[in-house]
């Protein structure tokens, strides 16, 4: 941790807290890329003080660094190829040395704490899966998205990153937002709501119910909100909302799409006049505000949760602004030990979902690896990572 | 038909169009019953000539016909007991005399061409289920509403009848908004689209994935038009949108949510300062246009498509005007013979399902049996709608 230049003060007594790694930035991926990416780079190293790595066609990075008289400040590391914005979950075999890749690496090395892409999602999901692999006891990772709700935000997830789950992994993905919400909203206990067709506990597809009853049963750290509804998204009503990547991907659109219909009809309502327009004319800097909030380019993005490591994904449209915000959510969710936390909120899962579901769990449930010791989050290290959970859990069948 | 007093013109030699039959309106199901469903109820019948028959309580009805001085001119029928709004699918068996159940008696009776109800969705559904059954060769019903699409509104469905369904009844449901599409926006071949989360054919969950095989293999009068996502629910780029009914369900929620949140947030901004305020009234007219034409109230309601008889579901809180729209509609629907409609684009559908499944169904095919004498649709006619397309349909497989 030392050795790279810093004033290191080795010599007291105290311990000092390591130095965070540096964010792994994918420059080539995104409609904008490299100029924007590279420009939002920059604002987050001055603006903002996030460490950072940028990952992409060296001589390129170089020229756009130069704008901004920062050739040198911030480290690069070379990759060849990119993922295109058409290619999807093949493009991460046939292209192991894409920026994308080169980021999952960097990670995996502990040289990086985190990853952002504009890339296309399918692309930078797959990638991703493939070289980070998925985190010890989590069964499929999920996208959050953060949803522009006041006065604070609402965490929707999954927003695509699975499309068919089963009712267990709903319950995974509720601890996986709990996590999420800890480290971005603050609350201890984030309240959980499962997205659904109806208020009551009986109402929805199997697979909502049988979910519905999982995270009711309210032995796993969950604090279970019950059900909401499509209405809800917006009312803030709970911190976190879940669904299956299918559900939740049709919801996050529709909603996008309903504000941009009703945004272009409301411009439309209000030009359609003379006495119209001038109204518009005294509105529009608040309406401008209202507007860049439910932008998704400025809300928008998604976190990758449930690997070995955090993967922001920016909206392929982003620019320099988008980009800034994502390394330093990214850094942030580093800062927040994101992958350690999520992995004690998913242990405590799994311990009462099977729990509730046969007898013999419960001798099993009394061994002592309950807890394990210190195996560590994403990059540096990484031991035992995968022995305990397995252990205690005798199969389900009676 | 003849004998109910009206002039009949029988001595004539040319045949006389049957006169339609009426629409059975529930006069106790919603939050404004029975007073502005009543009311609805006498501006169909005035301004817009639908035939209805008013379901109830007698003297509860009259008493409030007596308010336009239509006692007497709409006939009633007397019902005892009325599903609460609260009340789910268990009261549909628990009140065998409520005003629905009867309603859908007078359907099966042949003495109703359609229902209009404004009581709880899952109490209006799980009713004319068990009492209208399923049309024949139907799976499963599905509920389809208008989205406030322009130029033409666009018809999404199944906007919750059906929560779990097979990748079939997908296709089912393309062909039940196929024939309700022809009838309501009049194109002879409209286009269908599927929900789904990308545009690709290889995107969604496996049900979408399968239900875009099947439609797409193109063998059952359906223009089917691929994926849709969740922001073109909006943009009228299709006639039909196709959807499970929880997907659906949490698409018109999400949408409905939206719009009314977007239209806050933008009250909130237009009021925000004096000059805006001033802005504000210089639109108010245009954007009580627009906030009508988003209504839920103005676009909405659902149809029940798939049993035994036409069921309108409007909403619980429509106020006269809704329920004047409902019986309208219900009355058109009736009149275009939707359900013979739907028997005939669905019987091509099975053909070309089945067709493509196994090989065994191709000896069984050649049997007599297809044909079902005449278990009935709703009232009047059904002669030999399902004769024709069970013929022709060596399987598709080699």
């Amino acid at each position: 941790m030392t050795g790279t230049g810093e004033p290191s003060r080795a010599a007291e007594p105290r311990r000092v807290p390591p130095r965070p790694l540096p964010v792994a930035v994918d420059t080539m991926g995104g409609d904008h890329a490299p100029e924007e990416i590279v420009a939002g780079a920059v604002d987050a190293v001055r603006k903002h003080d996030v460490r950072l790595v940028l990952v992409g066609k060296a001589a390129r990075i170089r020229r756009e660094l130069d704008k901004y008289g920062y050739v040198g400040k911030i480290p690069i590391v070379h990759a060849d190829e990119a993922l295109d914005m058409g290619e999807g979950a093949l493009a991460s075999w046939r292209k192991p040395r894409s920026s994308i890749a080169i980021a999952c690496h960097l990670i995996r090395q502990g040289r990086a704490s985190a990853l952002v892409s504009a890339g296309s999602t399918a692309g930078v999901v797959a990638t991703s899966r493939l070289r980070l692999k998925g985190q010890q006891g989590v069964m499929r990772p999920a996208i959050a998205v953060t949803l522009p709700t006041r006065p604070r935000p609402t965490i929707l997830l999954d927003a695509g990153a699975t499309a068919d789950v089963k009712p267990e992994t709903l319950v995974q993905f509720a601890a996986l937002g709990t996590a999420y919400a800890q480290i971005l909203l603050g609350p201890d206990r984030p309240t959980v709501g499962l997205l659904n067709i109806g208020a009551e506990p009986g109402k929805g597809n199997k697979l909502a119910k049988r979910a519905h009853e999982l995270l009711a049963s309210g032995s796993h750290g969950i604090e279970f909100a019950g059900n909401v509804e499509g209405h809800d998204l917006l009312r803030g009503r709970v911190d976190v909302i879940v669904a299956d990547g299918f559900t939740g991907n049709v919801a996050l659109k529709t909603m996008e799409g309903t504000i941009g219909a009703a945004f272009t009809e409301i411009r439309d309502a209000m030009t359609s006049s003379p006495a119209a327009r001038m109204g518009a004319l005294l509105q529009r800097r608040r309406l401008q505000e209202l507007r860049d909030r439910l932008d998704p380019d400025t809300y928008g993005g998604g976190v990758l949760l449930g690997l070995n490591g955090t993967v922001v994904i920016a909206h392929g449209a982003s620019r320099a602004r988008a980009i800034t915000s994502a390394c330093e959510l990214a850094h942030r969710l580093a800062a927040g030990r994101i992958v350690e936390r999520i992995r004690e909120q998913v242990a405590a899962t799994r311990t009462s979902r099977f729990g509730r579901r046969t007898h013999a769990e419960r001798e099993s449930a009394d061994r002592p690896e309950e807890k394990r010791p210190s195996e560590g989050p994403p990059p540096p290290r990484e031991p035992a990572a995968d022995t305990v959970p397995d252990r205690k859990e005798p199969p389900a069948t009676p």
